[in-house]
Formats: C-alpha cells, sequence, structure tokens
C-alpha cells in the first residue's frame, strides 16, 4: 500500500490525492487504509520516508575513480529520481499545506544530510572547515533549485542539467578557494587526479574557449 | 502592532512567541490583538507581510555603474536584513508548524520573484532564455541558503560571504555560458563594462592566482 500511496503522490501534487484513491489503486478497503494510517498525513509520511530512502540509496557511489565522473554518475541517478516523482518533488519541496508538517521537513534534511556526508566521505575530510561545509551545503541546495526549475517545464535538457551541476560544483568550490588558502589545498587536491577527458577538464576547456 | 509582532517573531522563532507577549509588548490588552487579528497566524502573516516589502525594498538598486558593485551593495543589504531578522528568517525558510501556511509560501516566492526581476532589470533583459532564468532563480536560492547556514553559527564574516555571492553569480553564469552560446553572449556584455578593480576582476584575479 505504501508503494501504491507513493506513486499516487509523486504523480500529483499530494494535496489532490484521497484516501479513497488510494485504497481503490491497492485494491483494499477504506477502513483497512484507516486501520494502518490514522489519515492522509501520515500515510504520506510512510511513503514519503520510502521515497526518501530510495534517493538517499542512489547517492551511494564507490570511492573510485575520478571524483568528478563519480559525482556526474551521482547526478543521473538523482535526476532519475526527480523525473520518476515529478510532480510530488516538486510540491514536497515548494511547500504547502499538506506537506510542510515538521516529520516532512525532517525527513528533507535526512536526505540533504545523506549527501552531505557522501560527499565529505569522497573528498576524504573528516573535520570539515566551515568554508568547505558552505559549498557542499549551499551546492546541495542549488541541485535542488535547479531540479525543481527543470521540472517546471522541463525547457533545458536533463542531461545538460546533470553536466552544469558538477562543473556548478567545482564553480563554487573555485570561489572558495579564491578567498580561502585551506579551501584551495583542498580543491587543487580534489582536481589532482582528475583526467583529460573527465567533467573537470571539460569544464576548464569550455572557459578557456569562452575567453578567448 | 504589527511592528512589535514583527520585532518579536524575528527575534525567536515564531513557534515561541505567544499573543499574550505580543500584546504586552504592544502595551495593548490581548482581546484588543484578537480583534484585528483572529489568531497567530494572521498576525504572522501580517508581520511577514510587511518584512517581505522591507526586504523586496533593499533589492532595487539604482541602475548605474559596474553591475558587480551594484550586486555587492545589494548582498550587503540583504545579509544587513538576514543579521536584523536572523532567528525568524531562519524559522521562515527552514519551514515548521508556525510558518509552512500557503499565505507563507506566497509571500516567500514574491519576495524571489522581486530579487528575479531586479536582476533581469539590472541585466536589461526583457525576454530571458530558460538558461539564464535558471542562473538567476538558483543563484538566488544559493544566496538563501548561504544565508542560512551563516546564521547557523555565524563562522565566516558575512562580508567575505556578501562578494562571495557576487562571486558565485559570476561563477554560475560563466558555467552557464560555457555550455550555451546565447548565455556566452550575455556574460561578455555582464562583464564588458567592469573597473579593473570590480568583484568579478578581484575574481578573476584571485582566481589566477590560485592556478599559478
Amino acid at each position: 500500500m505504501i508503494g501504491v500511496a507513493l506513486d499516487l503522490f509523486s504523480q500529483r501534487s499530494p494535496d489532490d490525492v484521497s484516501i479513497d484513491e488510494i485504497a481503490a489503486a491497492a485494491g483494499i478497503s477504506r477502513p483497512l487504509v484507516y486501520h494502518y494510517f490514522p489519515g492522509k498525513l501520515s500515510l504520506y509520511e510512510a511513503a514519503l520516508k520510502r521515497a526518501s530512502e530510495d534517493l538517499a540509496g542512489r547517492f551511494v557511489e564507490p570511492q573510485e575513480g575520478p571524483l568528478g565522473a563519480r559525482l556526474l554518475r551521482v547526478m543521473r541517478r538523482y535526476f532519475d529520481f526527480v523525473d520518476e516523482h515529478g510532480p510530488g518533488f516538486s510540491a514536497l519541496m515548494r511547500g504547502g499545506p499538506a506537506v510542510g508538517s515538521t516529520a516532512t521537513n525532517a525527513l528533507i534534511d535526512s536526505v540533504r544530510q545523506a549527501a552531505y556526508v557522501q560527499i565529505l566521505s569522497h573528498l576524504r575530510v573528516e573535520n570539515p572547515p566551515a568554508r568547505l561545509e558552505l559549498v557542499i551545503r549551499s551546492w546541495i541546495s542549488l541541485a535542488e533549485s535547479t531540479a525543481l526549475i527543470w521540472l517546471d517545464g522541463r525547457r533545458i535538457p536533463r542531461a545538460e542539467l546533470e553536466v552544469q551541476l558538477v562543473h556548478d560544483f567545482a564553480a563554487l568550490a573555485a570561489v572558495s578557494a579564491a578567498h580561502d588558502d585551506e579551501m584551495g589545498t583542498l580543491l587543487r587536491h580534489m582536481l589532482k587526479e582528475e583526467p583529460a577527458d573527465g567533467p573537470f577538464s571539460d569544464l576548464v576547456a569550455r572557459l578557456i574557449s569562452l575567453a578567448s
């Protein structure tokens, strides 16, 4: 039943999905739904918990090979998720009556935290300086807003945005490194194993061609 | 009374502010508060409306001189606002029981829209391509998350973050320009009147020094 509810909550704004509809789609009676979930909000939260675990799972990437290529693979899986859950993802992240509870906010934060922890572990940093935390967390919010803007009309190919977000990460890290020596050392460490055909080298080549 | 309520809602999480306290601080009776506002939420929304108008007003900047310096002045006023309303700003933007209504979301969106319209008008672009809209709107969300992370411990001097956000705007525009010719033309137009001592030139100098 949670899987059925998640499908429905993903495909339309949660405000527009009724318990009757979920019961019908799951082939069970309305009282049975209420037996397990006292109301739509609790069922919504159960579905959201499943979706959060699914999304957090997609951030997990083997710690092998160049960082840029790893991040690009995660971005592809992230956009897969956003694509599969489009209307529900928009409704959730833009807030609204059915989705603004403390429990839903805690779930959103848990996914952001999972992304943050993954990135830190790939960078092999245990005690992140404040500026690195800022770059990672603010980039995570950039990835969310980019996905939301993409969903609103899908006017830019998602493959382009997946690469662009990898480039944005490098760009935000470079700006921070331009302000702080410790970030400069981290950035050089981050980039030192990037191959000439990876996304970070691709960005540098594109910027050089732009400047000329 | 709205001004008094806004002060209280700014200095603590709105959940922790009572109508009694607002009445006492405004020097009026509790029934009189209820005469004008049926409940705390409606008073909160009135206070938030005033704060939204205040913040949107701070985005207005004369269309004179280099773009980077204009954006930096706006960032200074933005951080002034965030500083003045710290706890209330955090509670609002992180969502929560007292602040997740449709009306509060509409007010947040109205401020984001005001920022977007201001930036477009400074860039003198009337029909923005999708990629420019993405850069501006996603940068606005980056400015929000940067301010929220700053409020959480204030571990980085705000003056540094004000400059950094101006640099972030240029960096995100440059990444987009690296993917798209139309954005490349816009970026060159944006940067062509930047002086050698402005924030954009400062970024380039810092990046060159970082790379060497």
